[in-house]
This record gives structure tokens, C-alpha cells and sequence, in this order.
């Protein structure tokens, strides 16, 4: 089935205890639409770029199989910069620069190609875009899975009440979860948030994994225990793209399949950690893939008959 | 088969931010007494209590099968006595009194009846104390288990080796795991701590679940997700008492019934932190338990075929 992926495609420049990059190619659209392609094969980009992106990354995107034709390249003015600082622990980062750029005007155009997409994916962008996106396709999709950030929550609650109302399922993290419902306790932080109207909500709690909710019915995806995590950026982009992509490949929206999906993301969002920036994520291969998966199913499945 | 357990039998003083308590029963060795009572028939106990203990605490012990033939009771002297205070978020605690009392000179002695044990668990105490238990059985038990803490660690490091050396199991948290190895990936340092001795190692992670490993092979049991987590007080202490009370009962020892034992150990975990101290260990039912275990089950099993 189709999918359509929409948001940033960017520099990062990334420091953590173990190295610092230039600037490299980054964004959530290119961490989820990297790691969706290994899962399905119909991927469709929407994003911004300025004159100074690379055409050797954009032709890296259409090597993976992704459809570039909604990219716009507005060559007189720049890509969108991010940089960071992780601290020794890697859980929290600092950010160091933040440039709009072309972002800061950023119009969603949807390609007619793209109109008959089945399964959509907002990354993390201005709930203004996301919504807009939501209007401009002619089709509701099967399935419209949503990222954002405290950021959002801080300066567009509105507007981000209303994406969130359009959505099936919110992807953020536990820290997300908690500002965005007032609440400490995920439990009740999960019900809050799916009474503003997404019938799935995943909060994913980085090194200690993720958790799917749906009505009352709660599933639990480990994180994998790893030797070393040189680089987290990216990582829950790429666990959407791995989780999207997966459902998109299968078409499959029981909940049963949901759980799938979040374990092929959390494999996902495990490869990409393991190096800087996307470069885990570019030569990857399926046996590689089926093999961590695999890794997270010998983890977490036991054998048990109640006594 | 029969447990044996050791650890502190004591006084307890805690404030969450739920609420506080008066002194009220607590220690180690009454968490996992009370907690491997649902699980297994034969449970003894070796602790040490001052003439200030309330007999009918002592009763309760053994309305739950506890023999307490191995509690001493210094009738002159007063019983330890914990006082701390959690923060809002329930993962930290300052410790607001500690008197040793009848623990400072404890000698634990085994009476004959205890000798033929086969199961183990030696609860956090001084290093030298667990070295005595273990020195003083006459017949190695099939499976030898141990708790201990950070503050060991700092004060008597040598000992406490020399007591992981000896020990099968090793349960302790992450930050005690850290500490221990002086690694942060806990990958890592539980292929440390285990080459320190214990073949299996548990690290315990809170509401962020507990990691059991053996050899290469990892197993990772989520904490229940919960609306309220009123007193984490002896939270870890009752998954040891689930999960050696487990493997007594089920007397095997295969990795995959070690697997069943983190769950139990969990489920139990799951209920102490839901009421204040000893509270919800003291009524419990095995259908609840049963139960409990089952929202485990669904909460991390999943359906799968690799593609």
C-alpha cells in the first residue's frame, strides 16, 4: 500500500560522548522515510529543502526506493539546520542552533500522484502543516499516524488540539505524553490523550521502550539492552517509519498487527542508534532486519500456562 | 521445596507523596517472606527483631506458613528502624533515619530444621552476614539468590564480592548494577557482574521493568503499567520473594521457568506498590495473583512469523 510521508528533510550537526558531527543530512521525513522503505515498497515524500541540499541525498532518498516528487527545492533560500548536544547519559540533549529557514514558510504541496496515498505519516512539524495536509488530501487514507513535540504544545496547543483530534494514532514520548495531558502517570496520561481522539497512542520511553494503547488493551515493546548507543537522534523517526511502514506493507489494522508494527519500529529506531545520523540506515539489509526482530522476540516472548 | 530467607525484619517509616505512616512493619526479609508465601508452602525464616516488635506481626508471618523458628528475639534491644521519603516522581527517596538497632551485631543463626533448604534467598544485609548464611548451611541448596544495595558497595566492597562470588542469582537495580561495574550500558555490566560469579544476573529497572541474563541470553519482563504507585517501599524485595518463591515451587531450573519466576516476581512487585508498606501482601488470593500475571502475559506477548 502506499505511504506518504511528510516532514522535515534537513541538516543536523550532532554531538555526543563519543563524537561530533559536520553538518549531515537529517530531518524527521528522511529518518522515516529511510527506515520505512525497507518495510514497504510505495513510499511518497513531502517536504522542503533550500538550494544548498545536496542532490547526491536526495538521489540517496530515490536509491531507497522513495518518491521525491513532492520535495521542494527552493534553491534561493536554505535547508532547515538543527544542532545538538547529548549529554553523558544520552537521555536529555541541549539544542545549540535551530534555523527555520525554508521551513518557516513551509506550504505541504501534495502531488496528484500522491492523492490515492493509503497510509499517511505526519512527522514532527507545525500542527498548522499537519492539518493542512489532512485538508488537501481528496481521501481520508486508511490510517493516519501523527509525531510532535513539547515545543508544539508550548507555542500551538490549538492547533495541535485539532490535528490530534484528526488522527488515528499519536506517536510521542513519555515526556510528551505527560505535558500533553497533565498527568504523571502514563496510564491515565493515555486516556486522556486518546479522548482527544486518536484511537491508537504509542508513548515511547527511549532505552525502556514503548507502549501501545488502544481502548483498554495495553501492549509493551522492549527496547534491546545495547552495548553502546553512540547516537539517539532520529531514533523515534525512525521507529515511525519502521512502525508505518510495516502497516502500510501489510494492510493488516488489527490490533495484533499494531503490535507488529511497533516492534519492527523499536528494530527500526535500535539500527539507527547504533551510528551517527542515518548512516546505520542506509545499507541495511531484510536478513539484517528479520534478525533483530528476532532478537526482540526471544527478549520479551515466554512460555507460561497459568497454574 | 523449601526456602529459606534471610534479611531484616524491622520498623519502617514513609512518606510519599500520597500520604505517610507511623512506624509499621517492614525489612527485606519480610517483604520477600510474605510475598513467596503466596507461591510456595514451605517458607523459613532467619531475621532478627527487639523486644519492641508487636507479636501479632510475628503472627502474621506465620498465618502465612512463615515458619518463624530462625526470628530471634532480643527482648532488651529495639528492632531496626528505616525512615524515608520519596519525591513527586516516585523513582528517588532521601532516607530520613536509619538505626540499626538489633541489626548492627546480628549472627544468623540456622536452626537444625532449616538445614536440609533448597532454595536460598539471601535479602540485603551486610555481605558478611549473607557470607555466614551461606558458610553455616551444611548442604549447598540447589539455588542460592541475593539481594544487596549501593551502600555495601561503598562500605564493604571486598566482602560483598566475596558473597556475589558464591551466590547463582544476583538481583540488584540499575543505578546499584552501574555502580557495581562501573559500566553504563547495562549490557555491559552484566557481563561484568557475571563474571564476578552469579550465572544469573537480574536488574531490576523499576516501572521501567527488569532484565534477566544468562550466559548470551537476555529476557526482558515489563513493569504493569498503573494509574497510582502510592509506596515503592519493598517493591523489590516482594519481586524476589515472587520470584524465588516461584522457582521453589516449581523446583526447575531451566532458563525459560526463570523467565516465569521475573514475571511472578513482577506481579508481586505490581501489588506491593499499590497500597502503603506491607499492605496488599497481606490479603491477597491466588485467583488475583493468577490475574495478575495474565495482564503480563498480554501486555508483552505478541503474535508473530518473521517474514
Amino acid at each position: 500500500m502506499s505511504l506518504l510521508v511528510i516532514g522535515s528533510v534537513a541538516f543536523d550537526a550532532i554531538e555526543t560522548p563519543f563524537g561530533k558531527t559536520d553538518k549531515i543530512i537529517g530531518g524527521a521525513a528522511t529518518y522515516i522515510s529511510l527506515s520505512s522503505s525497507y518495510l514497504t515498497d510505495d513510499v511518497n515524500l513531502v517536504a522542503v529543502v533550500g538550494g544548498d541540499f545536496p542532490k547526491q541525498d536526495i538521489a540517496l532518498l530515490q536509491q531507497h526506493g522513495v518518491d521525491t516528487e513532492g520535495l521542494q527545492i527552493k534553491e534561493n533560500e536554505k535547508s532547515f539546520f538543527w544542532s545538538g548536544k547529548y549529554h553523558n547519559d544520552m537521555n536529555s540533549r541541549d539544542t545549540l542552533v535551530t534555523e527555520l529557514n525554508v521551513l518557516g514558510d513551509f506550504d505541504p504541496i501534495i502531488p496528484d500522484n500522491y492523492q490515492d496515498c493509503d497510509y499517511l505519516m505526519l512527522g514532527n512539524l507545525s500542527p498548522q502543516v499537519q492539518l493542512k495536509v489532512i485538508e488537501r488530501l481528496e481521501k481520508r487514507p486508511k490510517l493516519v499516524a501523527m509525531d510532535t513535540m513539547n515545543f508544539w504544545m508550548d507555542v500551538a496547543g490549538d492547533d495541535l488540539a485539532k490535528a490530534i483530534a484528526k488522527v488515528d494514532v499519536l506517536i510521542i514520548n513519555d515526556e510528551e505524553a505527560r505535558q500533553l495531558s497533565s498527568e504523571y502517570s502514563l496510564v491515565k496520561a493515555a486516556r486522556k490523550i486518546m479522548a482527544m481522539g486518536p484511537k491508537y497512542l504509542i508513548i515511547k520511553k527511549g532505552e525502556h521502550g514503548a507502549l501501545l494503547f488502544y481502548n483498554d488493551q495495553v501492549y509493551f515493546c522492549p527496547a534491546l539492552p545495547l552495548e553502546d548507543v553512540f547516537d539517539p537522534t532520529g531514533a523515534g523517526d525512525s521507529f515511525a517509519g519502521g512502525f508505518i511502514g510495516y502497516l502500510a506493507a501489510t494492510d493488516n489494522l488489527h490490533f495484533e498487527n499494531f503490535k507488529r508494527a511497533v516492534i519492527y519500529g523499536s528494530a527500526m529506531a535500535s539500527f539507527c542508534v547504533e551510528k551517527f545520523g542515518t548512516e546505520s540506515l542506509i545499507n541495511l539489509e531484510d536478513v539484517k532486519i528479520e534478525a533483530r526482530v528476532q532478537q526482540f522476540i526471544d527478549l520479551s516472548q515466554v512460555e507460561i500456562s497459568l497454574r
